[in-house]
Parts: C-alpha cells; sequence; structure tokens
C-alpha cells in the first residue's frame, strides 16, 4: 500500500472512483490511497451508492479531503471491512484533536457535533476494490446541515497525510500478520 | 454474526481457538463472536502466533475478558481485516469510558497507561476464520507488566456483552453494504 | 435469499438480467429471487447464452411465469449449480401436479409432452451470479411448438409463489449445512 | 467427472469420506463420483455432521448403496449445493419407479411412504469438496424406522450405475455452460 | 485447453482480447488456445498495457504469429503466471532452432540478436483470464527495431501448431497433478 | 518473494515441504525461496505425490540442490503453475552452461544426457501453496539411473542462488504486472 498525497485540487464528481486512477494519472502501480482536496459535486448518474439513487440524493460539498483506496483482486466482501476499518483509523486520529464526547459515528458515517462530518462508499471494479471517503473542510455546499475540519481546528494537509501513513503503516502489519500464524483444527 | 455471552467461567488454554467451538459446545450455528471470563494459560505448544513461539512467549493472565469470532469460509487474507476492525472496535469502546491519552495502540495491542491491557490473535481453520482477543481484568498472572479492566473502573461483562453486539451491528451493516452498490469501470 | 412476488406484469427483454434489479425497482436488498408474469421478447443483442446468438435463436412467448435470481459475489462456476437445481425444485414441483410420465428434463430444459415449457440461463455480473428461468403461461408466440401450465391446469401466481417460497426454504438449509460439518484429511 | 462403480463390497464406517479415496485405492484421477454396496457402520468419532454427533445419533444401516463425489478445490460454499442437486437427482430418478405420492422430500432427506430412505452430508478437505449419500438396501439395522430399495423393488447396482451417470452427463452440461454465456452489467 | 489454428488471416488490433472469441467466430468451447497469421495495429485506445498508454507506444507489426489464451473462471493473479509460463515455453521452443546465445528473455518479452521478437499481454474480462502473445514473421511495420522468424528460419505456422499442442498438453499435466497430491501441514 | 539460502546441510525426508519453515527455523516472514544442500531420503509415509505412494517409489539421492517455494493464500490450482513455471526457469538457466540437445523435459522433470536430474512436487498446506524441487549434484543414492550437476560442471550454491534470485525478480514482474492491465469485456 502507497500513500499518495496530490497538492492539485481536484473535483470529486465520482469518475475518480475507477481502476487504476493513481496509475493511469501520477503512475503509480499497486495498492494504494491516494489524498487531494477539492470540491465533492456527484451527479445522480455518477453515484455508486444506489440507496442515494434512490433517494436521489446528490452528493456535494464546496471543499473536502478525499481519500480514494484501490486494492487489486480484493472482493467487495473485504473490501467493505476495509472502508469500514478506514473510518475507524480516522475516527480514531480525530479523538487526538477532538473531544470525544462531541464525535459520533453510525456504520460508515462520522459526526462532530451531531452533523454530518464525512461521505463514503466501497465498490469494486472487474480487477480491484474500491472506497471513497471523504471529510467536509468547508461548511458550505452540502444539502445537509454539515460540520468540518475547518470548524475543528484540524489542517486537512496534514491531517490527510498523517492518516494515509498511519493507514498504510496498519495494511503492512496485517500483510505480515497474515503469514505467521500457524492454523487451526 | 451471533452474540454468545457464556456465563460459566472458561480457562482459555488455545484450545477454544478451533472450528465449531460456539456450536459444539452451546449449539449456536453459523457466524459468531462469544464472549466469556476466565484465566489465560497458553502454553508454547498451543501457540498460534508463531513470533511468540520463536520467542517462547507464553501467554497468562489470572483473568481475562475472552472474545472468539469464528467466520465460515473467510480466509486468513480477511480475516486479519476483521481483526484489527474488532480492535478499533474495542478501542473506540474504551474511548467512552477512557479519557484519549491514557489510552494508545500499536496494530494489534490496546495499551492503557502504557501498560498492555490485551492479545489477539487471527487465524483459520480449513472451514472457518477465527480470531481470539482477550483484555486483562486483573492485574496479575501475566509475564509482563499489564493494565486490566479493573484499574479502569469497567465492569468486564457489560462492557464484553455491549462490544459484542455492536460488533454485530457493523457486520450487519456491512453485510448489507456489499449489495447495494453498483460497481465501476 | 428473499423471495420477491411483483404483481405488475412486465415485459421480459432480457435488460431484467442485470445485476440490482431488485434492488434497483422495489428496494429489496440482498439474495433474492423475483417472480412476475408477462411476455417474454428478447433481441439477439439482448442474449445472454451466446449458443442462441450463435444459430440467431430470439426467445419469444406470449406469457410466462418469470424467476430472476440474484446471488452476490457468487462466481459463475458455482451458478450454474444454482441455475440446475432450481430447475429440478420447477420439476418436482410440477410431478405434483402432473402425471411424471407426462414430464421430462434435458439439463435445463422441461418438456410436457414433448413440448418444451422453460428457458433458462444463468450469468454474472461483475457483482454477482444471476439466473433468469421462465415458464410459460400460454401456448402462443415462441418460434417452436411449446407446452405451457394453462394446458396443464397450473395456476402461475400460486405455482410461482410457492416454488420461490420452496427454494428460499432450501437456500436456507444449504446456508446452514455449511457451518454444521467438521471437516476431513 | 469419472463415474466409478466398484464391485466390492465396503463396510462404510466415515473413513471413507476423505480426499482420493478413489485414487489412493483405485487409481481414478481427479473429479469422482463412486458407487458401491455395503453396511453402514459409522461411530461418534467418525460422524463429519455434528449435530449428529452433539445428539450422539450414529448411523448404521445393514446394506446400502453408497455414493461419495469428490471435487477438488470446491469450497464447502458450493459443495452443499452439488450435494442438494444430487439429492434431487436421485428423487427425479426414483420417481421413474415409484408413485409421486409415496416419495417426499425434507432438504438432504429422502422418504418413501413416510420412512427415511437416505443418508447424506457434504464437506470438505484442504483440498476437495466432498459428498456421502447412501440409500437403504435392506430394511434392517438402521436406529430409526426406514424405507428400503428392495422394497421399492429397485435394484441397487442398476440404479446406482444409473444415477451416476446421469450426474456426470450433468456436471458435463454446466462445465460447458459456464463457457457460452456473456456476462451482463 | 483446445487448441484451435485459424487459417485465415486476422489483423489483430486488440478487440480480439476479449471473452468468448474462439467461441463465437468459431464455435470452440472452453479453455482454448488459438493461433493465426496476420498484421498487428492496436491503437491507443485499445491498448491493455496501461503502460504504453502511458508512454503513448502502440502496437504495430507487419506480419505476426498470434496467440491468444482464454482460461474461465481465472483471475489476473494467476493468469500472469499463465503468460509468463508461455513465453517460457515460447523460449524453450525457440532453443531447439537457434543458438542460445543468440536469444534473450527479459519479463515477458523474447530478443534474438538483441532486437525485440514478441509483444504479450495478460488481462481478465469478467468471465475469464485472457493472454495475447505474437511474434514477429517480418522484419518490417514495427516502430522500433525488431527482430522476425523469417530471418530465424522458422515457419510460422509449423511453428505455432507446435507450440500450441505442446502447451495443452503441459496445461492437461498441470490438471491432473492438482489432483494427485496430499495436502501437508 | 524472498531468496533465501541456507549454507547449512539439511537432510530432506519430507517433513520440510511444510507451512512457515522457512520462519519457523530461520525467521524468514511471507513468500519464500529457499536453498540448501542435502542429502534426500524420503520415506513413503512422507511422499506427497501419491501417484509415487502407488507406485511405491521412494525419493533417494546423496546430495541434492533443493528448493522449497511458499506462497501464502495461493490455492493447488495456481501452484501447479507456479512449480512448473520455476522448472522451465531452471530448465532456461541450465542451458546457459549445458548444450540444449543434451537436455530434455517432460512435464516436471528435467533429464541431462537421457538421465533424470530433478525432482519435483507442488501441494498447500491449509494457509498456502508449497513446492519442492531439487536436482541431483552427485550420481549415487538413487534407486534409477540419474545425471547430475557434478558430472555436468556446475557448482550447486552458485547455480542455486542464481536461479532463486532470478525467480524472485520474476515474481516482482508478474506482481506489477497485475496491475497495469486494464479489463476488457
Amino acid at each position: 500500500m502507497t500513500p499518495l498525497w496530490i497538492d492539485e485540487r481536484i473535483t470529486y464528481d465520482g469518475r475518480q472512483l475507477v481502476s487504476h486512477f493513481a496509475y493511469r494519472r501520477y503512475g503509480v502501480m499497486g495498492d494504494v490511497i491516494v489524498g487531494f482536496r477539492g470540491p465533492a459535486d456527484v451527479r445522480i448518474s455518477e453515484m455508486v451508492d444506489l440507496e442515494d439513487v434512490r433517494q436521489v440524493a446528490p452528493i456535494s460539498s464546496d471543499e473536502m479531503l478525499h481519500f480514494l483506496i484501490e486494492m487489486f483482486e480484493v472482493r467487495l466482501g473485504q473490501m467493505v471491512w476495509v472502508q469500514r476499518f478506514f473510518i475507524l483509523i480516522l475516527f480514531e486520529h480525530l479523538t487526538r484533536y477532538i473531544s470525544r464526547e462531541k464525535l459520533s459515528r453510525d456504520g460508515d458515517d462520522i459526526f462532530y457535533d451531531g452533523r454530518k462530518l464525512s461521505v463514503s462508499i466501497a465498490t469494486v471494479s472487474p480487477l480491484s476494490g474500491l472506497v471513497h471517503t471523504a471529510l467536509n473542510i468547508k461548511p458550505t455546499g452540502a444539502p445537509i446541515p454539515i460540520s468540518c475540519l475547518e470548524e475543528m481546528g484540524i489542517d486537512p494537509t496534514e491531517f490527510g497525510r498523517t492518516v494515509m501513513e498511519a493507514f498504510c503503516v496498519e495494511v503492512e502489519g496485517m500483510d505480515k500478520a497474515r503469514t505467521k500464524v500457524r492454523w487451526v483444527e
């Protein structure tokens, strides 16, 4: 798992959640977690979460901290664990800055002060498992009341880089764990 | 995923980390998380973590809160994600009781006040993925300095039941997430 | 596996054999067997069976009892067993109404009185395994001589609902069977 | 899938349900369905069905028609479909000889005249999926009231060979079906 | 694995690397290795190797010996082994005609006299694993200096047929090897 | 894939073909190819190839160059490709030292001057795929006429190290190839 922070701002419109995003645009091969900043503006036709499609609930926010994870030959059944785990890593890191009482979580959604901080989805291409997770940086542009990193006093870039590196360390640890246990009956 | 709390005390000696533990002894079928209290006393010959075997580091503690997870037809590559995720769920729950600064985590190990609180291992049988995780309840019986739920003022049974139920809710959520997203290119 | 009977008539033109048909249109999540009535009219460009494509053998029938099965993360190698098993369930149920001698089967095709009663195909999307099976209700609209439920005196809706529920009971039984056997050497 | 009829009588005591039974003893390689006649006498320690173990319900019958199926690199989740499918093939063949009203089925159990005719189990070795299914030939030797092929007037050897060959034809058909459909979205 | 030599000349433009190529056009079902002669002219939009896409390195050659391999339900992780193995089979066969010193190999690329002789790619469709490998027959039409079978004095058709048959024998041997070993601890 | 050359001589008696051999004895974690020198003396009870067991053909040789490959979570169906590929790598390297005409290969067996040079087997543990391949170093100790590296003038240790490193480079290349191709329809 390679962490890749992209300095240029990218508008996330859903088409970034696709196989080989990091390789095609930045030449980074293999399992990767990409981070960048930019608005989110996903039209219904690009939505991956069919629950949102059914409820005609497009995603938008004026400025977000985005993460894209790609893991090759990982199926959706495993990828939802990767996604949920990453949400918990984000949550764990947030508790370093923010009082635990003001944070809450419901599945893949993180809340600050009762307002939604995050969006997240996991899916697959025929070649890889994919996750998109994003945290609001600014309080504007969303169809519902949201919280954001700005009001929490958290620097998005520094936070993003830190979480990505921590995630890669976790993955490395799990890769090793796979190969040092005997099986049981 | 069914939560199964066992009231009888069981000495965990490693032989409980085996396929169908819940079904053979309690008639509970399918994916399950089992919780119980009791000492831990795992001899080298029963150790699953070969790193511990290499370092001749047997596991013992006078009283622990044990969790056993069994998931059928899940391979080790996914089971290490299940394990790490469960550790984060434990951690998240602990932060409800304990000041965040006194808690830390290094991979699958949770620390309180700098002393080790937990042990954990993931492995497979030819039929299922298996996790054992346990938290010290009392401060005695371990070969190294440990922390324990007692000094943290946490009731083991209540904590255990709460975490198990929360874990099952998470799994249910992930099972649903698997079936409501379209694939991407 | 959830049984979902749809009262509205739907023309099966092949585009229903797609991932998330039940969820997108009816909000039913997860593994599902859908039943409905309506004509079949599948153009060559929508055919899934390449043997039919090669022989330019489009599928049509004026009124059919349709079944769609979707099972998430099941590959084609297993899905052909699901399909064949479902055909046998249909056959078994037909023998409750119809003299055994008048019924025959050749792979996935059921015949009554020597005339074809059924069509069936199994395939996959990148997310799920899919089966379409349909029985003629009326004798008209097909390019070959066919038999139909009408001449057999079988009520399509009642028959459809009964078979779907029976199939779900079977699947539930197999799910349990998976978790109650020890492995062997 | 190769059909292998063994003329020698073999006592089925559970140890035949093991990988490479056909290859080790008869030199037949690969996916195979083996048929033979002989008593069944399975002690609790050899039982694969843990439900029977829990209920201390050993299996015995003085003379049975046995089938063993081995499929390499097939997991239990698929093997229970293979098992259930094979039961339906047996049932379908029985309806050629016996009035449909006198036959019934409950999951993997076939009944004649309300008495149990069959036993069946599916499991895995680390290398293959395995099924054992047997039909009583004689009415004696079982702990419960049973029916048998003798009273049904069915010749066990001829019936066994016929069913095995029919099963192999079905498997061949499914193998082909796997490779002649296009995928869908 | 069926060998299929096609006598008609086909221009390989990338669209042949698709599931069911052999079945759709020639009625050959199942795992297959197809061989034919013809030019190669793959535009960037049809390129499968994203490294070549990134470097804007289209593939062309006036006359090549083409091989297409399709294996159903084989994932990319295994298919890259199939590809590399096939390259080694080609190399081994070339050493029967050509002095070993004049041949070299770097991964999937074969060189004669220091000039590139081959192109090769492995990928997947949602149903199958796919490989395209081709050897230059003539020295013209490529954007880089190439070697070719003509200058090596090798008859393309005979060489192609021989290699395809040898490959099928290898695959048959591996299929058998899968079913005649016991597992170990 | 890590290459691990072991300087101490080890008698290969079959018990080395087991999961975690490199980790348990030498602390090397993960996918690994191990090389060492020593006699081979495998009793029938330790044989993995059931064909040899059936023919009561034990393996022995006074001095061999041994290779053990372990790849975690790789099944037998893929491992036989790994094995065959490694044989071809050995063969390719031998042709650098030895005239091509004196070398031949039949599946996994390499011959020099018509006499057998190698033994090889692939199998699995419940956690990993495993290969053992060995080349005779001396001409003595085998039940059949053999060839050996000594008469070929090849230094076993240097040859072993070179091949192991080349193999690791190949594996690295295939790992990358997995992540740089788009999928096709």
